[in-house]
């Protein structure tokens, strides 16, 4: 009997932040294929029976091929075992989820996909920084900043100065050219803007600050989220007395220096 | 001692799809104050002593206005309870989640946002739709339809076109409007949309067509998502014979045609 594949989002890190149905099938897993972002407190559920494979491929350097995931994806599946192939976030978001289904789809291997919650949905909840508002930003696109070249740039032009927030996955530390990418998108150089360094995890550090000062930024360790836009303002370390005394939003950034807090320090700024 | 408020993703509907934070927070709340796209199941796993609280808006129809959820939330976590402000989705998507948050700041009332599935992320997982794809969508773009504006028109005509997935959220049923501002954003009449209804319940149905022929889809049950885009061709009603037999991705709408599927004859053409 050929098993199965199920192709799961393991969330941004936080195992509490996997789905029931994710934990589940990770926990009847037969083997276990899984990327070099997926966190450790989440490989320690799977049962001491599974087997465990990573397939990361980390920075360009490709230890493995993807080709070779979806050999042994499909092998595998085809000697009996339930795979469940790990990603972190969302499977169906820069997960390269869509070429692995061809490949098991034109193998005839059954597969299912567990959604996950995508590490900017991560941030959000752990920053305070909600990705839309009413009065400040109606869309929310995601990019990554992974492959820089001109098509990509042209595109940036684009998607960026709509009043959208936008959410770049993997930006890299060249915040330099970043910054400059940004500004020449139509961005204002005082836009707001988040680095978000493992987010969900009690490592997790935040470094607020603007496009222009961006450059001047601490390198946060990966994986790393940028969230740029009006909604970067809303950040948990804004104190009360920010808030209260001045409930028009255009004030709230008029003390704004870059500024980096841990999850300790913004757990004991809790109110 | 004053309570706290959890903003409470709930995810797609099905309540596998739940994190496992947001099903303890649940089944450890005081009172619920939750929308009416909040799913009858999940509903059903609030323990029988909590006090329920339906503060749904529907359909631009407010029968209870945002300002009396923010003072119910603040009044009840004032007067000692655990208070979970539960959001189909994920809250800090098109949720204002963003005003909650500054109510509760200002009130001094302690939260914690525990993040969910967004619903794009659900219908993505069961109709097989990657929403990034390596060589046909590098951005992903989330849209609401929700108020027609100018400024909303010209704002679809930056975020469209650029090779990005769209994903618009409470599309509507005015499909001929949608088509007619997909098109004046610069999208081709034939790239590929779907409509999907119900995502991640049994009820799901799908209607898979192109921007030309969305005035003639099927006006399918709320909630619905319309998404937008190349990556459209992987939704998972397209046969084995279909991939096998060409390879090459422009093919694979060859015979196009509109076609609507529910979740079960989805089911019964599981391979």
């Amino acid at each position: 009997m050929k098993g199965k594949v199920y192709l799961v989002g393991a969330g941004p890190g936080d195992p509490d932040l996997l789905t029931v149905k994710a934990l589940r099938v990770l926990r009847n897993a037969g083997t276990v294929l899984y990327d070099d972002l997926v966190s450790q407190e989440i490989l320690n559920l799977i049962p001491p029976g599974a087997q465990l494979h990573n397939v990361g491929k980390r920075c360009g350097k490709k230890t493995i091929q993807q080709e070779e995931i979806h050999f042994l994806m499909i092998t595998l599946a085809q000697s009996g075992l339930q795979v469940v192939r790990l990603k972190s976030g969302d499977p169906m978001i820069f997960g390269r989820a869509g070429e692995e289904m061809e490949a098991l789809r034109h193998a005839e291997i059954d597969f299912e996909v567990v959604p996950g919650v995508t590490s900017a949905l991560g941030a959000a909840a752990s920053t305070g920084i909600p990705l839309t508002h009413r009065r400040l930003s109606s869309a929310l696109v995601f990019l990554t900043a992974h492959q820089a070249s001109n098509s990509e740039t042209a595109e940036w032009s684009k998607l960026a100065g709509s009043g959208s927030t936008l959410v770049i996955y993997m930006p890299g530390q060249n915040y330099d050219g970043l910054s400059a990418k940004l500004r020449a998108a139509g961005l204002a150089a005082e836009t707001p803007c988040a680095v978000i360094s493992r987010a969900s995890s009690p490592q997790q550090r935040t470094h607020i600050t603007t496009i222009s000062e961006l450059k001047s930024a601490p390198r946060l360790a990966s994986p790393t989220l940028l969230v740029v836009g009006e909604v970067v303002r809303f950040a948990n370390r804004f104190s009360f007395d920010d808030i209260s005394s001045d409930h028009s939003l255009s004030g709230l950034l008029s003390n704004f220096a870059s500024q980096t807090q841990t999850a300790e320090e913004e757990h004991s700024r809790e109110f």
